[in-house]
């Protein structure tokens, strides 16, 4: 099992949607989400020192083949809709690949 | 089960000092966060464009009432020993209790 924790900001003005979305994720989106191997999923905001509105994820991956299941989920028709009205809402914290919006954090510590 | 999320930044000058304590965490330490109710407890890092060092905790708590693990937790001499090593490798993000170093963050998605 892999363990991700993951870092992006809102934009001051979609933070509420962002956060409306997720409060009542779609059903066809949960699915996915769980078809790919997710689970235990957490995104947690705060408000930093700097004004910004960060959210961290913490999900853990199940499958054998996270990049084949990550293509598979980028693939649903639904996950682009609901990716339509979500990433808008977000900003990069650092430089990424066209399309990314979550910066990958180091884990330096676990226990089970 | 309850989860966490907390934040709270590293002091540059002490954060390899933070990572290698817990890159071998003393074993009475982990001992204490089981017997606590503590598990799956992840601390990732992340540099963030204000070029601060921040980390950011999950953690889930299986008891039936953390206040008084979390007493316990703080009376054990092996914890304040540890304590007494990592606390002053953090800074906190917001104001506050005494001795206190960990902020809390906003769950605002959960999936199991």
């Amino acid at each position: 099992m892999q363990r991700f924790g993951w870092v992006a900001k809102a934009r001051p003005e979609l933070l509420q949607k962002y956060v409306d979305l997720h409060a009542a994720a779609w059903p066809a989106v949960l699915a996915r989400n769980t078809d790919c191997n997710l689970q235990n999923y957490s995104i947690f905001l705060k408000t930093l020192p700097d004004g910004q509105h960060y959210l961290f994820s913490y999900v853990e991956y199940t499958g054998e083949d996270f990049q084949a299941d990550m293509q598979r989920m980028a693939a649903d028709p639904e996950i682009q809709r609901w990716w339509a009205e979500c990433k808008p809402c977000l900003e990069t914290v650092e430089d990424l690949p066209p399309g990314d919006v979550w910066a990958t954090m180091e884990e330096v510590f676990y226990q089970a």
